[in-house]
């Protein structure tokens, strides 16, 4: 099996998720779940925190942005289209496009301009019907979340077998497997002592057998531990060591983009080791050390990340 | 093939190198190559500095010490036989004893109680075969280099061969495979883009196909290159994601101790998370940033790492 390149796009900007490529970094700040300032701004159409984000996203580095506007009891659909559409006029780098509900994935698709990531689908069979279509329809490409009516389960084989089914569903509806990204499903190690074993077998047996790229959200890893930066940046890189080729989290924590840098070096992705040095060649730039090491970390991804100029 | 856990003990104290057991940290410190100071203090019989890193190390969460006493133009192998004596009585860690002097090796292995880890053996025929008599006679186990007459080679399967053939050899010497701790050895990232991938590949390897543990010397990886540590942290910890069971560096290296520490959390050696939590919860305590946090370190894993009372 070979896995194949993931290709997202906006207008002008191509970013290739992709076994033996930079690790793709999808900033995850453009989220109101749990950030209730966020939540009350962009339900009355207040989008200077969206900014904010993007700029400060885009500058630490990130490859692509999530974009998610689940506001309890707001037009989600209309929010998200307006957000979509706004943030595309900020960053020319490919966004994913992020909800619960199908209506609002719909209207987000309408309003992008380029190929985006879809975030997500189940195995759940209604969602798959919802969801699938869509994909198909805009041509994009999706996020599969292994879980599906029974929940999520502990047992990767099981894990396994909805993403299988996922990919198969996704070639009846004419998407190839080079558009569905897994998402193995991450547990807190706090719970369960296995969850990080779990999740390197399985995304290598993702890579391996079905031979699709994959993603995750890294930090419910360390959910209820201390020092969660740490065990964040240790499970990221592991993960990666096993062949995890993208994640959703926050390029702000300084902490996680070198520790996703230092694994380009150590893949031989970041070839030359020019990214890590154009990033990190001044002393004085050393890991959290200052914003000034933030703003040329932007620079040095955007000379060597995985983007492409689409031609 | 089953790795077999690799015993190292002192008089009172028993380290287990193993799968799916806490990764061991050999402390390199106690070693005058480079260290002028230190080389012309023990030349003198001045071990002051040799007591100050035995104390630091262990408070940092050594599992071993490695003692070496090559110093230019000295009696190496009585100075490495008194440094052995001296750090057996400081601490209850075993010792791994390194020379590439057969004759000191011999005289630290004469001047230990235990069972220590002897650094080291290459596949070069007179290095095994007066090595090996040695090993054997004094039950130790061995650490093997993966470089033979023809040096190192940067085609991993020749490394595997090399690894393979002193295991074979070892066995000629009724020393287990057990015993034989193999280096895989790592070359700068920086000249060569694929060193990461060979040895991550290699060790799983050693582990697959021969069921032995594994050591290195992390920091090589990373010659050349800025911002050391985090190359070094993600080095270790992808190559505890695929199998690496200890290393050879300095706990000092706060960065690199927390990463370690992080990535038995990931594999689940670290059962329920005790020695990480014992380590971090206290907020003030983060990687880094107090000597404080060293010493908690170290009673964290003394009382959850790798080291059981012999019975």
């Amino acid at each position: 099996v070979i896995v194949s390149d993931t290709v997202l796009s906006s207008a002008t900007r191509e970013v290739v998720i992709g076994h033996g490529r930079p690790f793709v970094v999808i900033g995850e700040r453009i989220n109101p779940t749990g950030r209730k300032k966020l939540a009350a701004e962009m339900a009355a159409g207040d989008f200077s925190t969206v900014v904010a984000d993007v700029h400060a996203q885009v500058a630490a580095g990130a490859h692509m942005l999530d974009v998610n506007a689940g506001i309890p009891l707001a037009d989600e659909p209309a929010i998200l289209a307006e957000t979509v559409r706004l943030v595309q006029t900020l960053t020319d780098l490919p966004l994913s496009i992020d909800s619960s509900i199908v209506a609002a994935l719909e209207a987000g698709l309408d309003a992008y301009v380029g190929k985006p990531l879809v975030n997500s689908v189940t195995g759940e069979e209604e969602r798959l019907e919802a969801v699938l279509p869509l994909v198909a329809k805009h041509g994009a490409a999706v996020i599969a979340i292994t879980n599906d009516e029974t929940g999520i389960s502990e047992d990767p084989d099981v894990r396994f077998a909805i993403a299988k089914r996922i990919v198969e569903r996704a070639d009846d509806h004419g998407i190839a497997a080079a558009d569905v990204v897994v998402d193995p499903l991450v547990m807190p190690i706090g719970a369960m002592g296995t969850a990080g074993r779990q999740v390197f077998a399985l995304v290598r047996r993702l890579h391996d057998e079905l031979g699709v790229n994959t993603s995750c959200g890294a930090s419910n890893v360390s959910f209820g531990l201390p020092n969660r930066g740490v065990l964040n940046a240790a499970f990221l890189t592991m993960a990666i060591a096993n062949g995890l080729t993208s994640a959703i989290t926050s390029p702000l924590h300084e902490e996680i983009r070198a520790a996703i840098m230092a694994a380009d070096v150590m893949t031989g992705a970041d070839a030359h080791c020019r990214a890590w040095i154009s990033r990190f060649r001044d002393p004085a730039a050393s890991v959290g050390s200052s914003e000034g090491g933030r703003r040329r970390g932007g620079r040095a991804a955007r000379v060597s990340g995985p983007q492409t100029e689409a031609s």
